[in-house]
């Protein structure tokens, strides 16, 4: 009797249980709220429209350009069109260089000349002329800070780390190459080069060189730095291995004085707590090369969407949602540096912030830097995005533009959409990075991904 | 006493369940493997140029066609060069539809000429010159079939059913239009049209057809038939709402006598029940436009790479694995029928079957056809791929080539590949489906997650 009663109260745990998994997947109110919001996205989206008109009627908009100028006056039109509570511009202040018109590179062996296909990295000084060199060849970062100097001493460094491609997550793998790219000058320059060659950073081999900001250091002697294209890099490489190479460039880059800008502002006031923030947002700026379409015009467009569908669907906020569009991430950050010190001085209640700055592509999920219960509740809510194939639920950061607020709100939660990685660096800083390799489905699939996360969030 | 007895029996069967997921989450031989297989499709693969030489030097390769038996050589030479145990040819018998030189087509309201882009579908009749008639649209096969037949008589039948995009899995979007390319021709002859003209079963709007396979009825007159261009379909069904139209079209495709071709096979010995066989496979057979990539050039590259690589690691499964790259899948199906109906004349074992033909895009994951035993091993597995992106693992079909194995063998369980669907119909049957449009990174993982599901099957 005495096991029969406690075989009973075990059947009644595994029962509880099984009653739980059907109810966690039943019909509930959230999930035809969410399926309003995906067929508001696919059937009356506007965002591959407004993708279109950002990439294609203004294109490449590095902070400090005309171009970006025109984008900052298209978002705010925009989201007075949409008829969001309130649409301000946040004045800042951010660098502004220009890569010029000159830009031509090639190596050379013996008598054979071999052009390649380089961009300046962003911020690189130019070559005052064109600029000669034996071209020495490093594997890494590491490998170069080993070097002795009399061995780089007025050479040009050739730094071909190649991305890994066994990194399923093609972040990681971009992660652990950027430093080439941030610190290759001032590391190539303490040891006396004259200038730096990269190898773009990307996973596919084709023709597009990928520019990226790089770092100088004050105290260091500054050293012109360009990324030739993986392909040109693999050229070079085996040229390298059994010939003297020299290797030729001029770029007339030059920085300018700083210049006015904004961040572009639109929320919907919350019903409830209209007094705490929840910001949505990706940056407006992007390279000078190729449109910026998925660099972040995916994410800016995905957030101004995810607004646009509350406020089509007449979704009443709790707390108030704000979208921002951040200028400058690529080359300075100081729209997401300036958003939170303003944000703070104002003394406004920030309780979230979501970044999308991985790319227009499928959803795969969310990340955040919440604490354990956090995490449980991402998880809690995974059950609602089964049949919108997303899975990814799990701890992570939140992003370059959002990451500032933390620095003055401690208790925020960060968090950001997670698209599939596999094509991003193909089109990562590269005059490929246009409109047209932005699939329709896939950018409506995260706007409305987005939308229904921040529904869920916000009614936490 | 009692009580705290039986706490600590629940209390065990907790711990028990902790226990369970902490092991089922820690690192197994599996994940090893696993992660070599992985590494060798992303590191040494030759899954992209060999869809490369496929789509570069052979092209569409429709059964019956010059380019379908170049493949089929291909194909035998390339599994000979992987050194698989066993390469064959299976004879078969396929029909030889062409589509000719001319086909051209326009709609005409008053004076004003409206170019479409159209493909004749696949084994239609041809027009025998120019035929021209009163366009009459109809929005799907039902209501098709409420019309009388003298609003039919002697008209072009335009059914401009549209995808849904609602639908977040594409597939099935297709699956709800499909009847209108199969049953098209013969529903509006049925009431007396001289020809019909469907919109492309695409969910993107642009100007590329997409054919596919009709079918006739041999009690019913047969007319020609076609689709036009999403863009077209739009356009020509705003013309029509307040103006009569005329369409016209010409096509000079044709029916020519069957013609031999083969099914490739390749094949590893199992080393413990050598006559146990697990096929997987893909079609190599396409439509005659684009040049096959994802449909299905990427399916057979899928497997051919996935035995490749148990090769290369030298991975001795249990079973056999047959690798099949099957004929006319696209047209007629002789290939998965005659591979059926031979493997039984041979009585051979037959335990299980894989199918890749959804495309070379990003893994999800795979669905069986299996019992809720079989689901219930998919899910235990699926741990092993939570770190590459692959999350569903659920009940599904097989595909068109492997399913008439499951007439011969009804205890067989049959699979199949599920990746990404989001851009499958902006390629399917149409000039776009060519290698550019595969990335490289999407293919392999392909591969690898084949690779790894087929190595975990055989082990079983």
């Amino acid at each position: 009797v005495k096991i029969n009663s406690c075989f009973k109260k075990i059947f009644f745990v595994i029962i509880s249980f099984l009653v739980f998994l059907f109810y966690s997947e039943a019909q509930t109110p959230d999930s035809s709220v969410i399926r309003s919001i995906y067929n508001e996205a696919l059937l009356n989206g506007k965002s591959y429209e407004d993708l279109r008109e950002l990439c294609k009627n203004i294109g490449a908009r590095l902070s400090g350009s005309a171009q970006a100028e025109m984008a900052v006056k298209w978002s705010e039109q925009k989201m007075l069109s949409y008829g969001f509570d309130k649409v301000s511009l946040q004045p800042i202040i951010v660098p502004h260089w220009e890569r010029g018109n000159t830009e031509v590179g090639w190596f050379q062996i013996k008598d054979k000349i071999n052009k390649v296909n380089l961009l300046a990295l962003g911020g690189s000084i130019g070559t005052n002329g064109l600029i000669s060199g034996e071209l020495i060849e490093v594997n890494s970062l590491e490998e170069l800070k080993k070097k002795n100097s009399k061995d780089i001493k007025n050479k040009i460094v050739f730094i071909n780390q190649k991305m890994d491609d066994t990194f399923i997550q093609t972040f990681k793998a971009y992660g652990s190459c950027y430093p080439i790219r941030g610190n290759g000058a001032v590391e190539a320059s303490r040891l006396g080069a004259k200038a730096v060659i990269i190898r773009s950073l990307s996973l596919s081999k084709n023709e597009h060189p990928h520019t990226g900001s790089l770092n100088y250091n004050d105290s260091i002697q500054k050293i012109p730095a360009a990324a030739i294209s993986t392909q040109d890099a693999e050229q070079l490489s085996t040229a390298i291995k059994n010939n003297q190479v020299t290797f030729s460039f001029e770029m007339d880059c030059r920085l300018y004085p700083e210049s006015p800008s904004f961040n572009v502002i639109g929320e919907l006031k919350g019903i409830e707590h209209p007094d705490e923030i929840i910001t949505i947002g990706g940056h407006l700026d992007s390279w000078d090369t190729g449109e910026g379409a998925h660099d972040d015009g995916a994410g800016v467009i995905h957030c101004l969407e995810a607004l646009r569908i509350f406020k089509s669907l007449k979704l009443k906020p709790k707390h108030t949602i704000r979208v921002v569009f951040f200028m400058n991430e690529e080359n300075g950050n100081a729209g997401g540096k300036s958003y939170a010190k303003i944000s703070s001085e104002k003394k406004e209640k920030h309780i979230a912030a979501l970044e999308s700055d991985r790319g227009g592509f499928a959803p795969r999920g969310f990340v955040s830097d919440g604490n354990e219960n956090e995490l449980k509740w991402m998880q809690s809510i995974a059950i609602n995005f089964k049949n919108y194939d997303l899975h990814v639920f799990d701890k992570g950061g939140g992003g370059v533009d959002i990451g500032p607020l933390k620095n003055y709100f401690p208790e925020i939660i960060l968090f950001s959409f997670v698209p599939d990685s596999q094509r991003y660096f193909d089109f990562h800083h590269a005059p490929s990075d246009v409109f047209e390799n932005v699939n329709k489905r896939e950018l409506e699939l995260g706007a409305a991904a987005i939308a229904s996360f921040i529904y869920l969030l916000d009614k936490k």
